[in-house]
């Protein structure tokens, strides 16, 4: 599980005085880089390996809204894994009281640096081990 | 059918020199702005009308690369309706070719100013007809 | 003189209900990107050639808030030239009124693909035209 | 001083594989918040009083690149402090390293909730005592 604390920033709010939706997928990316940086290997270096991981597929369900100046926590889990394929779930919940705010998945397909489909290696497979979903989706 | 022409800007790509998955939440609000325009009503003014949309879930498939300085169509339409609840889809294509890149929908809530659920009043659910998804989602 | 208009999008809003300040920079970068376009060659093309320009300085005044929905025109100039620096000017405008809401200027350098630096090439430097600055910065 | 450190998101390189510089306006702010959190009267209990420091003005001076899932430092200091406004000085450094990668300022003015200027109450000038620059912006 990958887990990230962040303080909501001005810039993430919009005029409906609430966190913007899109940037639910950014929090999600930030949390899926702190999972892979947990399991020893970071995005940074499986890039620089030329094997990069792009979005294929986001889900979202907005529950209750973000704010200003909110301490906001989300998690991160593998749900689950192909030969070229990982799926990411994620929990974002307030800090503190752990209010769910939103669910997501993100589907992830394994390129080389042509943008090809290539297998994710085993090395890489072996460290993203897909867990029971901690919160339904 | 809503449909906007856009142009990719340089700060919508990412590292991967595509451009960034979660630009395209932000692409479906501007097409989704435009379907509302056309049908006589502004979001603009229905805000002012004291009714607030809010996005409840979020999915798209991304299936081929935007890239920068590409002239990218987004077209939005309604796919349901209910009394508090309004479902767009939205199609994603490279100008010119007409290639797919994106497709997705997004659920949105009706909300008072208040921040809580509200029927859509008549006078705009019945500017908001359902449509038959004109690729597939 | 490049120039843009463009609608102002619920993302690029703040809870102050007003524009965030740093899209701005992100439509100074769209008409620079039109302005080279109208030279002849793209800023796309110059990449291609291995011709990178980097921002390298950012100045920005804010006169009047731009608002969601908002038509707003931007204008971008060449203010000076140097052999490896192009200093470009914006002026913000509400489409229509044509009232003042910012202007800035950007310093960018000519860079490498290895990101040193280079001269501005002279079939690109005949390009970019100084012009007297049309609004006081 | 207002201390953050960072870690790059993907969501913030650009095609160039370096952070987009828009994005060093939000470091600015989030940093600016910080900064305030520190004196002990956060900004969102002065906008709870019915104040709103509105960006006026922005300087920055990129130096070096920052790069993805760098660890970045950002510090933030009050310059100057008159009775509508108040100007903040911002570094970006590299952590570890402390490689200064970007300076800059930003004048904020005093708003009412309507948007007229106003004097900053004297409970929150107190608080923003103006420090000399600790380094060269």
């Amino acid at each position: 599980m990958g887990t990230i604390t962040l303080r909501v920033n001005y810039s993430e709010t919009d005029q409906m005085g609430v966190v913007y939706h899109a940037n639910y997928l950014i929090w999600f990316d930030r949390a899926r880089t702190e999972l892979m940086r947990e399991t020893g290997l970071t995005y940074r270096e499986l890039e620089q390996q030329g094997v990069y991981l792009a979005v294929s597929e986001v889900k979202v369900r907005y529950r209750a809204p973000a704010r200003y100046d909110d301490l906001v926590q989300v998690r991160c889990w593998v749900r689950e894994l192909a030969s070229r394929r990982v799926t990411f779930g994620y929990a974002v919940e307030r800090a503190g009281t752990g209010d769910l705010l939103a669910t997501g998945e993100t589907a992830l397909l394994s390129l080389t640096h042509e943008h090809t489909l290539t297998r994710i290696p085993e090395h890489v497979s072996k460290l993203l081990t897909p867990i029971p979903d901690p919160v339904r989706l």
